[in-house]
């Protein structure tokens, strides 16, 4: 199964079953990046601004690493695909690399939700995620740069899931214009999220997601190496934030959906 | 149980039993990234120099990004681990952390096979895991960036898991200096391989990483998602390049230790 969707390709990124498959898929990312980082203890010095000292900049361990990720990696055009955000824009440079052309899927690419996501990243998601399984340590020096490694793969791995909402917002816009033009002109927020709802999926979601934080969290082979994360943590973390968020992400979206169109 | 080896504490880091369960975490983190890099294509313009040209330099864009990444890490102290090797030494930055103080573990920590690491990666580890999987996919450059990413964390856990062999061979030496002295003194190599060889646990090894390649590259909850890699692939990885390059690194590793001993 092609999981590794091509946005270049205007008919595929909007199909349903293939963002569907592309979410499936990040999943799996997530979850393999929390049991990364679920190695190490939760290191709380290393999200605290000047907790770790950085000669020159005022930014916490974390933030100076994600920074630094994301001003390399927009060298390598990250930052030019339609479903990736930094947390630093300022800092992105020019792509050393040729540009390449994406069709203009979305109607507009402005909603970035990324402050949300690293707050609650660092107040919610890794203590909840890190402390039932490394209650037993304390703060581990030697391990605040590999925690801050994991962190910023998750980061970004959360970032590209709750920003592919926009993916799905369009492509269900696209399926029933008349309904939706019809809640954004009329600014209902609430509708909007009800249109979007799907529970009976969300709650597959949620089922999947426990088995894959049970399996993939567990070596096959070795008893003494099961439950690496907390699969209730991963639940929780998608119950309560990936999925809320990615549905602010689509109401977002869908409210400047008009703009400049036959419907505005 | 805890996967994350503490290299500050001289006694736990030569303990076997905490050697062997860092080499098994080490294989969950191999299989993932292996996972994530098959989604996409081989891309074999990335490890070419000049493939993809990048301004003011020879590299190849996987190179390019390894080096950059080096240089990056550097400033958090990666390369100060006694587990952590760079594959470009020249770029090193004096890291911008306080530095932490390892005990002196190993002998001597000079070698290092990257070379031969990256040379095998490109040659025959990308080709093999990728092929099979995605023989129906050719090159796509949308994914340039994702897949050099992605080579980066091979790469790295890669020569964390090889280089482990020091360890695992200071160990070995500790627990029967006598045979090793006499073996090292007469230059014979094929009998420290010997006598550093359990054919036994190797053959469990292969066994178990079968199981996880299976297992993790596979959704538990959807049929369609199943075989992600192709488990025969990262068997073959273990018994024909990570499982004979660890085995060189131990031999060398002992091939010097008694260098300034009371042995020499």
């Amino acid at each position: 199964m092609d999981a590794a969707i091509d946005l270049t390709d205007r008919s595929k990124a909007l199909d349903l079953a293939n963002i569907r498959a592309q979410l499936i898929r990040l999943e799996d990312t997530i979850t393999f990046h929390l049991i990364e980082r679920v190695q190490f203890p939760l290191n709380k010095t290393i999200y605290v601004a000047g907790g770790v000292p950085i000669p020159g900049s005022e930014l916490s361990l974390m933030d100076y690493l994600l920074r630094e990720q994301e001003r390399l990696q927009s060298r390598v055009r990250r930052y030019e695909s339609p479903d990736e955000h930094p947390f630093f824009p300022n800092v992105l440079e020019k792509p050393i690399l040729e540009p390449l052309e994406y069709p203009s899927i979305l109607h507009a690419n402005t909603v970035n939700v990324n402050a949300s996501i690293k707050q609650r990243y660092v107040d919610e998601i890794v203590p909840n995620v890190c402390s039932s399984v490394r209650a037993d340590r304390g703060a581990s020096k030697e391990n605040y740069g590999s925690s801050a490694t994991c962190d910023v793969n998750l980061l970004q791995a959360l970032s590209r899931r709750i920003h592919f909402g926009k993916f799905v917002a369009e492509s269900k816009f696209q399926e029933n214009p008349e309904k939706f033009v019809q809640l954004i002109k009329a600014r209902d927020e609430k509708g909007i999220d009800e249109a979007i709802t799907n529970l009976k999926v969300e709650q597959k979601v949620l089922e999947r997601i426990k088995m894959k934080a049970q399996t993939y969290g567990s070596d096959p082979a070795l008893a003494e190496y099961s439950n690496k994360v907390d699969a209730d943590a991963v639940v929780n973390l998608y119950k309560n934030i990936i999925i809320p968020l990615t549905k602010v992400v689509e109401v977002e979206y869908l409210l400047d959906r008009l703009k400049g169109t036959q419907w505005e």
